[in-house]
Order: C-alpha cells, then structure tokens, then sequence
C-alpha cells in the first residue's frame, strides 16, 4: 500500500474532517491534505461530484485512486489498516460492535444536532431563517451530551478500555459545541473525559475558525 | 455464546429494526423479539431508558444481559460472529470500510429525510405541523436516492460483489419510500435492486402497518 500518496479532502474546521486528521496525526501516517471549500460549493462541483456523488467531505483518496467517504467509515480504516496493537478499534467482536455504535450514535443523535448548530451559528449570515432551528437543535443535542455524560459517570472512555475511534468521532464537535451555543459547563465529565482526549499523544487540536466566523460566532 | 437467547427489542414496522429481523432470519440465527411501541413512548420508560439511554429501537440483548444498540452496528456484529463466509460483511478491510461508508450514508443522508417522511405521514396526526417538513424531507431524500441509483448503474450490490449488510440498511426504507411521498418510477435501477434484495435466500418482508397508520397513510 502506497502510504505516502493518501489523500485527504477535508475543510480544516469541520470536525467530520479533523476526526482524519487527528487519527493519521495520531497513527503518524504520512498524507496530503487537499483543502475543500466545503461551505462555499467546493464539493458541489462536477469535478468532486465525479468523486464523491453524495458531495461532502472528508473523503480520502488511495495511490491506486480509489475512495473513500464518510469519516467514520475512513476512521474504522485507518485504524484497521495502520494500527497494529488494534487499541483504537479493538479486535474483539463485541467491543467492536459498541465502537461502531457509538460512531452511529453520533452521526444520527449528536452530530446533526451539535454540529448543525455550531454551522449555523457560524457559517450561516445573521439573519438567515435557519437561525429559528437553534432552539431545537439546542434541546436535541443536549439529549446526545446528556447520553455522554452518563456513559462517562463509569468509563473514561467510549471505545473499550482505552481512547479510540469512537472518542475521536465524538470529541470532534463535542469539545466546539459551545460555538453551536451549548453550555460545556452542565457535563463536568464530558470536560473531564475532553481534558484526556486533549492529553492523548500526538493529539492536534482543530484549526481556528475563520475571522469572518469567528465574528459570526460572538455575535450569535 | 448463547444464541438459543439472544432478544431484540424492536418495533416490527419500523424498518431499522426491520434490518436486524432480516438478517437474524437469512443467517437462521435462533432469537427472541419483544414488540416495543417506540411510536407511543414505550423507548421512553424508566425501564428502557436503564438499557438504552439513547432511547431508541433497535437493540439487542445476550444471555449475559450485555446489550448493543445501533440498527447498523448490530447488523455488523450478526455478520461477523455468526456469517462464516464472511459474504454479509466482507473481511477484506477496503471492502468492509466500503460496507460502513454505506452504512453511516443510510443513517446520516437517507434515513433522516426517507424514514422520517414516512413516520411523519403514517404516524404524526393529519393535522400536524410536523406536515410542513416534508417538501424538505423529499427534496433531500431524492438526493440520497439519487445516489443510490449512480452507484448502481455500475454494480449490483452496495457490498462489495454480493448482497450484505448495506444492502439490508438501505433496503430497510426504501422499499417502503413511496410511504414517504417518494416516486421509486423515478429510480429504475433502485427499482430492479429492489427485485433482487426480494429474491436473496430467506428473504422476509417487513409487516403490514396498522390500519390506522394505513389510513393515514392513505389520506396523506
């Protein structure tokens, strides 16, 4: 397998796309990273369309061109291919399975709601009508982060016994969920549990967001 | 492991629990199901909520009282502790990791638009505001199944070569999308897909709704 030629397309502050990154920083697996507009059409061009019909990043790219979508898909690679002592998807069938569902779990009950808000706060103009979805997206991602808290209140991590893919799936728009408006400070073991992800090695924190969103963001 | 005991807790219409009784049946896999009326609050008790936190249907339950949720998870795990050939789920792991990109797109692209369209219609009263969704809840499942249909324009499967777990996930709603408002004429590849899912060994159709979500159904 060519590594050295893996080909990341990501939007460096998309948490979907910095759950990549994190884990080849972490596996110290060598790529490229091509930088994809994401929320102003890049992935909606024939070009990338020709790659990745369902247009959304990340996606990652083999020597031989062949692809791959959805980050936690990618994770579950990475970590299959490039790990060796299998910590970060465990081998076991069962603990396997409880990693899967928690990528699961986030993709349906946390992202589209933490994630979402945090877009909509930042990305989309202040007086755009999608800024009425907020108080919902609030309440339905503070039913996500109050079913991390409890599977935190007995286990430090979300993978089996060490940090894994699933923490990183879930650490990526949990530790920026008060960019969507959530208040961090109501889950004292999710900031316990974020302050061991922070402490992993090789662990790279996500790129500051733009100046434009970040005047969006204290805005909102 | 204790097969002769494994229970699901599912609501048989609902077609990610659906996915994990099909497969249960064409791996011959002995189980017990419990019917729980998800629709009318029975993933809401005290006594669920214990079990699943997330308070959803699908989940599964091991003789040793070890539980997994997530439809798509489960179905991962059904096919790598009881498929022998490995055909549900490949073993090869750029062929597995082509599996699960499926599966979180079933999740996070087509489920949320597909599904809820149909639980909206057949379940949501026909005088609720909930019905105002659902031009957008058509427009964005038609992309999902739009990509369904460029994907099989070139292979028979999602799986790799054969019928397997992604195949089930996405078969799960969209044989049931014109509940929805969705016009399958429209998706003559999906259309013949369909056909074959129908024809695999041990096939088992979802059940009839009930007369009453029917008749809303109907009415819509």
């Amino acid at each position: 397998m060519s590594v050295e030629t893996l080909t990341v397309y990501g939007f460096s502050v998309s948490g979907n796309c910095h759950k990549v990154r994190l884990l080849l920083e972490q596996l110290q697996i060598p790529y490229q990273w091509i930088e994809v507009d994401s929320p102003n059409g890049a992935t909606r061009t024939p070009e990338y369309l020709a790659k990745n019909p369902n247009g959304r990043v990340p996606m990652i790219e083999r020597a031989d061109g062949s692809l791959l979508a959805e980050s936690n898909a990618i994770l579950c690679w990475l970590a299959d291919s490039f790990d060796p002592k299998g910590s970060f998807l465990p081998a076991d069938e069962w603990q396997r399975a409880q990693a899967l569902s928690w990528l699961f779990f986030e993709q349906y009950s946390h992202e589209p709601y933490v994630a979402v808000a945090r877009f909509i706060r930042g990305w989309a103009p202040l007086d755009s009508p999608r800024r009425a979805d907020l108080p919902r997206l609030i309440e339905r991602g503070e039913q996500a982060l109050a079913v991390m808290e409890k599977h935190l209140q007995s286990k430090d991590w979300f993978t089996g016994a060490d940090y894994g893919v699933a923490d990183i799936a879930l650490y990526a728009y949990t530790h920026c969920a008060e960019d969507g408006g959530f208040d961090l400070g109501k889950f004292p073991q999710i900031t316990n549990w974020l302050s061991r992800v922070f402490a992993t090695p090789g662990f790279v924190h996500m790129p500051s967001v733009s100046d434009d969103v970040a005047a969006r963001l204290a805005a909102s």
